[in-house]
């Protein structure tokens, strides 16, 4: 037992236990519907400082959770998403900084989602759970944030689905984040973003075992139409370079067998990569977490004009986009930077090369790591 | 009656019929299967010249056939897929050209495949049908050709699919092509065209209507899975900014409503192309086609040198490609252009600009009229 505990690196935040809260207050929702009461499942590391200054809160994507740093058990096989970026000495020092990282409502980590139980009925909420947007999830951060006593995020930080958070953040509550940190991500999905989405929703939505979302009660879930989803997903995550780099055309075990078994190295690695992702993620929460995706444009309130949405911004910004990524491409990042410029605001923007595609975000990349150092450096010089 | 033919435009070829040939020569496959016997749908459009110099053959892609130009009835809703460019005074001008068109062995619309009767069994093919590749089409089409008296093509043309039969032509038969016009085509699959393709397999094979390809029997189709393919396919075809100036991100009926319904524009054209599409393609030729698509590489035998697989040819050849293909990207056509080069051979390139990703080969665009124009003028002219 001790030899297992060992083998967590000491760079690591080391073991972490997720921490729960109870939200009793009514959440009106941007749909207009309302969650009566709910709970939200967070993890911190390191030490709130005495003025509470020196909070970063980190967002999540599509299928992340809380837990992005360190271990749940010494025998882990994997430590949290974000490990490289996060711990005593990294780009997120813990020995500095007070992170937390919250499993966004509608997910399927422990905060609620679609598969928790409905109060009203005693049944798993399944598709009577309320459509979420960008602006609940900050809306209930705000609350985890209050009752953290966290009144000013040092900085609000994500990538993809979780920079629109940090985006989000900066919009919605101007005197309560000082920087956000927005990577690969968009102001809003192009037709091409909303299209992909959909084919991985109608492949969830049509599965037989799909049962209009009532799943759970018949003890089966959709797992080819979730498979499907997450296959998918991973084309649009990684760069068509990446993928010849890691695949090319190699076939697998060397020779054609002309039939429909696995053929090509990347085929094998798509169905692995499913084959995982089913049984331990929800259906329902891909459906909902693909709308929030799609819904997302604060733009949209002000005919287009991502400037005028931006208006009552104050946070410096730093926005990150990697060269190869196409689902997020540079340029949709720097629709986002020039918003920001046209509000004479503090914005810093790299693109860092990278041929991992969408997935980058994700990926330790030394450049990536030292833009972030730095940046959140200052950023704690400049709180102190 | 009559008011309802003089709407047929008369640059039309008009009113055409499909023509059958059956062919009992068993037909050696690639995969070392054998086809027995078979049949071929095919039309033709104008007349085959005495010393049939005028010959042109025109491949389809996937999801094409036969009926290249004309309608088989005077009510028909839609003439035939390359009306455009089919036709007396058009860019293959059926006034001095004699045009073929066959449906693919293993295509849904004719020819034998899949859905046809199996005479060993009495019963549909389904899975027995052998899987068949670009290198069996060219053998079969030349099999059609020496029944139509026809010694050597003029031309032989195809967009996409249909383009790598046109190459696969001028290597397999360097005697009997003059010139090979490999419209958006690529000299194999990337490792993202292969996941793409195995996705759209995954979905049909795992929809329970499959039945493991016997659903003939069992009156019913994979409709689910054939849908999310086609739907998927639709997002490869387009570019990012056609479905940007198509769609944008407008919401239908102008209010999100926070359900699974349609809520953009481009949810609704997705949805609509793969209802359409399913009933009127088969399941299984959709999975064999992909694997035609996928097992395509003629570098493959020679290390991956192009040019060395390129040796033999002989035929000049117009390449064309457009600007926003991002499924089969100018450059893919330029690793051709530049294989053909190496061997001295005469080649015309253009890319041409257009917004309309992949499905720009099957579009009216001046610019790609003036050029098959000009080319097969010239063609014809050095044949007379």
């Amino acid at each position: 037992m001790y030899e297992d505990v060992t083998a967590i690196p000491p760079d690591s935040v080391g073991l972490v236990t997720p921490a729960r809260l109870q939200f009793t207050e009514p959440l009106a929702l941007t749909s207009g519907g309302v969650l009566s009461s709910y709970e939200l499942v967070y993890e911190t590391y390191g030490s709130l400082n005495r003025n509470a200054s020196n909070a970063v809160l980190v967002c999540h994507a599509l299928s992340g959770s809380h837990h992005i740093a360190g271990y749940h058990a010494p025998d882990d096989a994997k430590p949290g998403w974000w490990e490289h970026h996060v711990g005593p000495g990294k780009s997120l020092d813990t020995t500095r900084l007070f992170v937390v990282a919250c499993n966004n409502l509608g997910s399927c980590f422990g905060s609620t989602g679609p598969a928790s139980i409905n109060p009203a009925t005693g049944r798993p909420y399944g598709p009577d759970f309320p459509m979420i947007t960008v602006r609940d999830w900050v809306e209930s951060q705000a609350r985890l944030a209050d009752r953290l006593g966290i009144d000013r995020w040092l900085a609000v930080i994500g990538g993809s689905l979780g920079g629109m958070q940090a985006l989000q953040w900066a919009i919605a509550y101007p005197q309560r984040i000082a920087h956000a940190i927005i990577i690969a991500a968009a102001p809003k999905l192009t037709a091409q973003n909303i299209a992909f989405n959909e084919v991985a929703r109608q492949a969830i939505l049509t599965d037989p075992d799909f049962h209009g979302g009532r799943f759970y009660d018949q003890g089966t879930e959709p797992r080819r139409g979730l498979r499907l989803a997450r296959m998918l997903g991973h084309i649009t995550y990684l760069s068509d370079d990446i993928m010849r780099q890691k695949f090319g055309r190699d076939v697998r075990g060397g020779k054609l067998n002309f039939d429909y078994q696995v053929a090509f190295e990347v085929e094998s690695y798509l169905r692995h990569q499913a084959d995982t992702f089913v049984g331990r993620f929800d259906a329902n929460t891909y459906l909902l977490m693909t709308k929030a995706l799609d819904y997302f444009d604060p733009a949209g309130e002000t005919g287009g004009d991502l400037a005028a949405a931006l208006r009552g911004v104050k946070a410096d910004s730093l926005v990150l986009a990697f060269t190869s990524d196409w689902r997020f491409a540079p340029a949709r990042s720097r629709e986002i930077v020039k918003a920001l410029h046209d509000n004479d605001l503090n914005v810093s923007y790299a693109e860092i090369t990278a041929p991992h595609g969408h997935d980058a975000f994700l990926m330790r990349i030394p450049r990536y790591t030292e833009i972030l150092s730095a940046y959140l450096e200052r950023a704690l010089a400049s709180a102190a």
